[in-house]
């Protein structure tokens, strides 16, 4: 059952079983196969790493539960943007995520958060806040317009954030699908000057009366200042 | 600065430090981080291995690239739900997804959809295919309302493959925040009886003439039989 060739727009088609560039994958030699499965394993790009521990460039001032299981208590945090493996020794927990394109925002809503929000890495922002959270099964069987609905009709989610721009930045990590299993589907991180702290207390408070948050199982936060 | 207690609705309030679960993560102990390492690196339980090769349960009969690099061709495939590492000796590439939560269908999409496919796995579906897409930064740049816009609205996607249900069973496996930086962002898996090969060819003509299809920088399609 040899189908027909079907056409291509812009690229020659190469038939069956012709030989094709390999890219990033392993080649056919079961020596150089077993050889290349690790510097093959190219990190997602994308992929940062908290590693909550002894050491690091942020002091934990306060580590608490809101929602769920906690994590191991940690005195000290480190930020990166890369997969650490093994963990440092001095690391109690690593959490993984991957910065990602919007599943929410419209275009609209974008050009008004490029147009107000301020990059990481300020001087001045010498605050921090980690927060881990995992939504519950039924937030994830939802659809794409259900999600949406409840994400900012019912709860503003976009609108909230907006009112603190540009004073809180923020990045929004991906971990639910990954490689592996991670105990938070979202981390986010942000920064801030240490001025703008009660502002932010604001912004949790209202983020964490909403619908949305409904569907959150497991919540912890992790704030930190400028070691 | 120690801000302020933050109220929840769910849980008891868990002050600084205090000991909590560790659920999945490491443990303090140096050397118990490092051995568990491994034995904590659960693997993503939605996770599945396409690998390419010389042994499987499905013979090749057909693998074209259509669009960009091809891969490197073989002539058995194997489909299995969980991460392979290392590879297999006889394999010359193994392809990574997971399966989520849906992008784009709404749902009354959704309740159509489950209302008329079937599942992978019937008897008669002796026939499959793999098509890996990866699509291209301007796509991904775009916001959810736009990409919803020309997935549906101009390329009717889900219309399309409406049409040939219930006879092509079908299952997307995303790639894109893999831990790992995958060749493709898209990994499609489709199984149906031979006697619908010319109704898989049409699905086929009718996606790839699509506005979606622009967006689509590297594509190889796989022909399976079960041997």
């Amino acid at each position: 059952m040899i189908p027909p060739p079907v056409s291509s727009r812009r690229s020659a088609l190469k038939h069956t079983l012709n030989f094709c560039t390999l890219g990033t994958l392993w080649p056919l030699s079961n020596s150089l196969a077993q050889a290349e499965v690790k510097t093959n394993m190219n990190p997602n790009p994308r992929l940062h790493s908290f590693i909550g521990g002894l050491e690091g460039p942020w002091r934990v001032t306060s580590q608490r539960t809101l929602i769920g299981d906690g994590l191991s208590p940690v005195t000290r945090l480190n930020y990166l943007p890369e997969n650490i493996t093994p963990p440092p020794s001095h690391a109690s927990w690593v959490l993984h995520g991957a910065t990602s394109n919007e599943r929410y925002v419209t275009r609209s809503e974008k050009e008004q958060l490029l147009a107000k929000q301020k990059a990481l890495g300020r001087l001045e922002a010498t605050c921090a806040v980690l927060i881990p959270i995992k939504k519950n099964e039924k937030w994830w069987s939802l659809t794409q317009d259900e999600r949406r609905e409840i994400f900012e009709a019912q709860s503003h989610h976009n609108q909230i954030g907006m009112d603190y721009l540009p004073a809180i930045a923020r990045r929004l990590h991906h971990c639910r699908d990954l490689t592996s299993s991670e105990p938070f589907d979202f981390l986010t991180w942000f920064e801030f000057a240490e001025e703008h702290t009660a502002e932010f207390d604001k912004l949790l408070t209202r983020l964490r009366a909403t619908e949305e948050w409904k569907y959150v199982e497991r919540e912890v936060e992790v704030r930190v200042t400028k070691a």
